[in-house]
């Protein structure tokens, strides 16, 4: 069924000697198919067809885009049960979250479809000329956001379908008129395979150019280090470790002389502020919840509750019994990949014998088995403010409580914590408006601050911020999730006294497709006239 | 009248021995007045006072922002002849183009002071929630656009009002609700000192902490390299030379931990595209137009033409003969500094000495008396393609005609482009649409395209995009001037299920002051009952 090909363009391509297979956490073995790692030719005809199709791509219609993105999430749906089982055997991800996970990935093509239909998010500008205004007419000015060029997508473990192949990244730049290059995970070469296989199929039967889309195969350091140094690429959207996050941002900053936009959505630890009297009131259902959070896919998502701050008191004894009583209940699941097992369990015992960290549970160490098991630990807030080291991101189902003597140890420790992704506060109403700072300083930490829930569960819509002031995002002014991530991918392009026939068709006078526009300074539908 | 001194939030600080002394290009003498670099004490007082008045003006309302900025423009007003005078003195600009830049920007400042009463420029987005969605509920989610902290401002010197002090990215910045640090131009800072004054007693007047803005005196090389790497600073607006901003970017990225946005504008050569039917038809019109471009401001504006393409004929040779005589007759005139003068002879001259360049005209040296004259050379289209060097800037009132042999050679020219802020074409309706590959290729390279008239001219408006591919900034997915550039300073920040008090105002449910919004993927001013 696979054939371990690299897809150029409209090509399955596999010119190399190299090979690797993927290995199953599930399983506890190599699976059978071989993959071809792309040759420095199969990367530069890659890089090649993009920059040809987005010549082409950029330029066709919104309408026509939004097909391309529909077709794909029927050829994903095409690909039926054999998606879900080889992602199952590669991810070691449940079947019933990999199919829940499949439908946001479609859902996901299908909102960047809609917003293209609608056509206002291109953000369209008009100021009409001033002929006679003194001292100096005013010229017809019009502005438009369009497509930067070429992306490169790196896929992520974590979700071998939403942040993968055709995951969010993919489907921005798409939507936003990018051509695209996907660096696929070596942990889901299968998987990728197929999703590939899906967005060329959707590509030819909506007459796409050829090389709209490619994907490769091959290691971080070589074939993703090639891609961002190359001239080509115009943008890059990555999601995974910090270390591999931060090695992208030296090559596109160190390697390539022409700056570009990294998306890099990396660490974070997603802390959850707990206010003492709602604690006190609701003990075990905030300790119930945040135990479902912290262990949700085995505790592998950038959302995961890494940091529980709360204020001493006899509540917080008995949240922490409450938590600890809950997690020792959770089942050990299987991980992602051999890396990200041994990785966590090498880091949580890290945290665990920390300077003034307590441990207060942890699970049996199930490397062999390639299995996450929980664990929790507090420290003193005077420890946590004296030591960056405590925030490392530990990733999978592992948190530190992090215990304040007051309120005002409180805001000192929170002051001290880096950019993340979330914030999490849990209080009442009333609760909340005496502790105002907090949710300041929360709001100025992170991309998105959550009331009375857990931070896991990231909602594809229009108003949804996944990103975050560094280390979290190496770009704060942008989101990965939600049809706010096509913006990442286009830049303004005004046009001075352009004749009609020139302009992009939502700047014409004749707004016939009605979509939002600001024309001299005031939001309308209208035509100009 | 002139003190030398700093200004750090509301005090006035001089506590560095080391000063210097403005040199009048138009006296040919050094300005009596000294001034005091800073210490490394005096940027760590600004510093430290713009993180504090940053918690406190980011969190104000966009109402009492305006009236800081309106307050702004009425206090440089107030300045009256004494601003002009000294900017006359120190930057050899005529008092008429002065007295229009400083109306400009005062307008500047008005024009954002109307965006933020208005208010719909922060991108408010709600998608409220849907409790009984099945598999699982949609929380309430808001997002909002949010200042991203203190932002340090390089001044330029070809504008010692709108991209300086008070200039544009000061007043984007501060719409925003960054706190500012100004970096003073060495060139004029008479005129920064005056400029920064106007500001402080606007901020004391309208009751904004201290620290909302400061200006500090010294080099790119100290002091723009401190505040570059701090990491307090969380955004950098910067106007200048190409060396120097990417000095500035490698600090940015290679000396600091946090990446930071770095809006650069840098280099742009602003090519022109001469249609042969239209050049024939409108031979001396387009000589006359454009030599008035090359000189203007003695050619030291960022959108100055440096690059003429046109096609080898009779109309071409007339062109090139009708260029030469107005060009011949324009005055010498006082260029901005010594620096600026003795550069732009140094350049004109490599560039009149490069293989396959031919001098065309050239005025006389005027170094001596720091004024700039005219000159133009021609190059072959295959020498241009051949050798990058030929796209240097050379900042002054100079210009290079890129002769091609026919339309396939054009295209093969202007492909070979670097990045650039405008690309203007002459050439009839008709005309255009003949050449639509040549307005594509102007569109994927810069960030405005002109028809049928000159670069030089910037319109502070809603539409207008002054920005574009690299060279021409480190950063083309935003614009320095218009109303638009307030969204480099931003970021969104998403709230989920937060209690309607704790709401910024333009994310609550009663929209009383009619913002246009996004709500549940509609563009409505609504409120939400």
């Amino acid at each position: 069924m696979l054939h371990g090909h690299n897809i150029i363009g409209f090509e399955k391509s596999a010119k190399g000697q190299d090979t690797f297979q993927s290995f199953s956490t599930l399983q506890g073995t190599y699976l059978a198919d071989k993959f071809h790692i792309a040759t420095n030719d199969e990367i530069k005809a890659a890089i090649d067809k993009a920059v040809a199709a987005f010549g082409i791509y950029s330029k066709i219609s919104f309408v026509e885009r939004a097909v391309f993105l529909e077709t794909i999430a029927a050829e994903i749906l095409q690909l039926g049960d054999a998606l879900l089982e080889r992602a199952h055997l590669e991810s070691g991800l449940p079947l019933a979250r990999l199919t829940g996970e499949r439908d946001r990935t479609m859902n996901q093509l299908k909102l960047f479809a809609g917003l293209l239909q609608e056509g206002s998010w291109a953000d369209a500008v008009i100021d009409t000329a001033i002929p006679d205004r003194q001292p100096l007419p005013r010229a017809d000015l019009r502005r438009i956001l369009q497509p930067l060029g070429p992306v490169a997508v790196f896929a992520a473990s974590n979700f071998p379908f939403a942040f993968s192949t055709a995951g969010g990244d993919t489907a921005s730049a798409l939507a936003a008129g990018c051509s695209v290059i996907v660096k696929a995970h070596s942990a889901h070469a299968g998987t990728n395979e197929l999703m590939a296989t899906a967005i060329q199929r959707a590509a030819e039967k909506t007459g796409m150019p050829d090389g709209v889309f490619s994907s490769l195969i091959g290691e971080g350091a070589t074939l993703g280090q090639q891609l961002a140094a190359n001239p080509a690429i115009k943008a890059i959207g990555f999601t995974g470790s910090y270390r591999a996050g931060m090695a992208l941002y030296e090559t596109v900053t160190q390697k390539r002389k022409a700056p570009i936009p990294l998306y890099a959505e990396m660490s974070s630890i997603n802390p959850v502020v707990l206010l003492p009297e709602t604690l006190a009131l609701k003990t075990t259902a905030i300790a119930t919840t945040l135990a479902g959070s912290i262990t949700l896919g085995v505790g592998q998502f950038c959302t995961n509750p890494g940091l529980l701050f709360v204020i001493k008191s006899k509540a917080t004894e008995a949240f922490i019994e409450s938590l600890v009583a809950t997690l020792s209940t959770v089942a050990p699941a299987t991980m992602l990949n051999q890396a990200i097992c041994k990785t966590y369990y090498a880091d949580r015992t890290k945290l665990m014998t920390t300077k003034g960290v307590n441990l207060v549970y942890k699970g049996d160490d199930l490397q062999n088995e390639y299995k996450g098991t929980p664990a929790l630990c507090t420290v003193a807030a005077n420890e946590f403010i004296a030591s960056t080291a405590l925030q490392d991101e530990v990733f999978g189902p592992c948190s530190l409580v992090v215990i304040c003597d007051d309120k005002a140890q409180l805001i000192q420790a929170l002051a001290a914590m880096h950019g993340q992704l979330t914030g999490s506060i849990f209080g009442s109403q009333e609760e909340l408006l005496r502790y105002k700072e907090v949710v300041d300083i929360l709001q100025d930490k992170t991309g998105r601050v959550i009331f009375n829930s857990a931070p896991t569960g990231v909602e594809v819509c229009h108003a949804m911020v996944h990103g975050g002031p560094f280390p979290a995002t190496t770009d704060s002014r942008t989101t990965s999730v939600g049809t706010g991530a096509i913006q990442r991918f286009v830049r303004p392009v005004c046009y001075q006294d352009c004749p009609q026939e020139l302009l992009p068709l939502y700047l014409q006078n004749n707004n016939s497709a009605g979509v939002m526009r600001k024309v001299n300074g005031t939001y309308t539908r209208d035509s100009i006239v």
